[in-house]
């Protein structure tokens, strides 16, 4: 058995609509580049307002994934 | 009028669905076993992610709830 | 060019539906008082339980704001 | 029913008494500007020294205020 | 000689007099059901405010034992 | 002799040539409403940055300034 | 598939020789009265010094345990 | 005029009466020692626990003094 | 109207001349080969001191970028 | 002399026997993809629990290296 | 009875093996120019990187010593 | 080869004209009494206001020092 190693990057996910569409969003975009993601951490939400209304949800998160073992 | 004393205990609610899923599911499955139950406050939100969406959502909560007096 | 200033205050909005309902509830009701709303930030969730379920949800939050120059 | 909207706002009471005397008198002043306390936090605790004895104790407070519906 | 393990739980107590007081209050209701008390450890300090007064002063701590050896 | 009370009210102060211009702007900002302003905390650095550069700098500082004695 | 919900309670681990047997310690001792026990964190370290050497170390943990879905 | 500069220092007061008696007397034995103690801020507020009453209370403070002038 | 996805990563400039210089210099050198960068946030200033003088400041920052959508 | 600029990136790494080991592990796995690494810091220790005992120790690292200078 | 007072001073401890060695060595070195060396707390845990090796442990610790009372 | 033990302790440096001076103002006080100054960690920014203006610039740090082997 290996002992696995696992990177942490963080992203920004953004949304009019909610806060977990904010999430969903950041995470599907991080898959396209990063393989073997595997958790998320929440680490701020904040929002821009325009016109008295939220215009957008944006979430800062962690997110890990898996090293793979050089071969 | 007494004084009253509360306890504060820590859970983790999960839900496949959304962010608030998982703290209501964690509310009520607390609610089975623990009386009184009065507010719960949100100290993490971390998730799992599979093929590059999110599995679920996981909240940590604190949770209190009224001591009852002793007879 | 000028160097703007913003104040931030601090806020609770509540709802008994939905995190996402509390922030808005809150923004509307801070946009009817304060004029150049820019940005918010959750500062913390917490929320009341009765009878086992979620009574309401509250997000504090901090909201900025532009400062008009004065004349 | 309504949702709530509350405001937090910072002070800071200082007494030669007691720690909690400087809370008291923090809210006593609050009390006279504003309407609608609702309850506080202590965010830190510092003094004054001088000639080796307590000059005064200082608390930092948030204190929070239900904001009236607008009519 | 053994090697101790603590537990740690976390209690609100609550008392109209002084923080104090609440710090007090909240230890004895626990050793009514707790063996071993051992220390405590101020988390955070709140209040209610009624009418411009302090109502109660609330004092969250974590209480930590000594568990017993299993036979 | 009287108790002071001091209320804390956030700021971000912005400026494009350098971190203390942005203090001392938003410091003369405020001054221009709030009266015995009496010390400033720096609460966070960040700054927006254009084509590789810093655009400018803001400073999110809390102020502090003594109430006055209602008459 | 249902929707888990774990509880999170913090424990102290002490051992006269190192960090690691302190936290091994602990959730052996926990493991004795808690099931499914299923993640620890370290939230602390201190110790006890006596005669200018360690006498012995001190980990304080959360640890996690999954809740048993109710028959 | 000159810039002043000061140094702080971490010490522990305990008291068996209160929380105010553990400050009031770490002030005082440390002004036993330092010149121009200037202030203080509590870090945390602890206590130790026998026969499920608080036995002392333990005020963890910082104390900054002036560093006189070299000649 | 896309929801763009940003990337944040740490980094940290040193500088013998000043704090700000510090930040600058990490701006640029980060610019030299990540696109797009949209904001900073310092993290901790730090220094090394030489014969009893600042040797040079370091400044660990955070920055923003955004990403660019896939074709 | 050039001012130097530093990447600060976070990595995990586990092991079955050691806390060190887990530390050890992540450095020789960042090693192979990354030159220049200059320091680590321990941002939290967590670990997996199997069977009452400590499966695995999970150590997150900020894991600190210069950038080269570009040509 | 008399009212204890502590003093808390921070040091870093260095090892090329291991984290507890780091905390023993500077435990040791502390204790042979103070008395009384009572308790340690740990404050932050780095480490120096060399050839792709940790190359030391340094661990950041408060210690607390009981002040002599004065005769 | 040895094993290096360091101290670290706090001063607060203080300058009317900039935050860099503040620092090194300390820095030069703290040389003229210490010894194997190495690094310093800003803690705090704060500063006194005084006519709408800043007075002076207070930084509060962390300086590390290495403790000499003892013969």
């Amino acid at each position: 058995m290996v002992n696995h190693t696992y990177r942490v990057t963080e992203i920004v996910g953004t949304s009019p609509e909610s806060t977990d569409a904010a999430i969903r969003n950041a995470i599907q975009r991080a898959s396209e580049t990063i393989r073997h993601l595997d958790w998320y951490e929440v680490i701020s939400q904040r929002g821009a307002i325009e016109g008295g209304e939220v215009a957008h949800f944006q979430v800062t998160m962690k997110v890990g994934f898996r090293l793979e073992e050089p071969a």
